[in-house]
């Protein structure tokens, strides 16, 4: 038995799609996830919320630039705790498409990026499914 | 301008496939990513590095369980400091294949798992490329 192995478990519990909009609406950095012949690829990126939208910025002959034009993307946040053994995710699954600058919200800041580079290009992730799950200190 | 734009953007430099692997050796926590139809998924899981493969834990009548059988899969990791705009990521792709527990390393902990549940099918994840990113200050 592990030293660790004494602590009980945590429940495993489902979040609904509110408690999963208000967890994404209330970080910046994610991480964008596509498929491609070798699989999956996952990469962080800065990001807001917009109408239930996840918007990100990036650079137009990027990797991810040429393969989340029109296609299949999803998005993942979460945070843990160490110490208590807990922690939650949420798991954005949608199509990607580029955004016309017309189409950006007014009135709020575009993603900021934390990186360098020109990243004039906006994709907005449109959900068909937002799933999330919470491990609760037993 | 955003009131956060006065700050300079952070580098992007690559991380070494040496670099990486300490950063894996270095956490518990990751993200496993494969695909199926309606694009990726992405999970939070502990993990544990054995021998510069990825060895996980799930329940055997999991989804992935079943969508980790000899497919591919890929595994990732990050860190980030908001307050100073930077951090890293790792990402390994490979294949994903079901473990003898007479293949489990011996005198090392198998990954200990925060969730609760019978997590009894040990995954392993042999890379076929492992690649990192890590943004600095300016």
């Amino acid at each position: 038995m592990s030293s660790r192995e004494h602590w009980f478990p945590s429940h495993m519990r489902e979040m609904g799609e509110a408690e999963c909009l208000e967890a994404l609406a209330a970080h910046e950095v994610g991480r964008v996830a596509y498929c491609d012949d070798g699989g999956a690829v996952v990469l962080p990126v800065n990001y807001t919320l917009d109408q239930d939208t996840i918007l990100i910025r990036v650079a137009p002959h990027s990797g991810l630039a040429r393969h989340l034009r029109g296609a299949q993307a999803s998005f993942q946040i979460d945070d843990f705790d160490a110490y208590n053994q807990t922690g939650w995710s949420v798991l954005v699954r949608g199509e990607a498409s580029y955004v016309d600058s017309g189409d950006l919200p007014a009135g709020q800041d575009p993603p900021f990026a934390w990186a360098e580079g020109q990243r004039t290009l906006h994709i907005r992730i449109t959900p068909h499914e937002i799933t999330g799950r919470r491990l609760i200190p037993a």
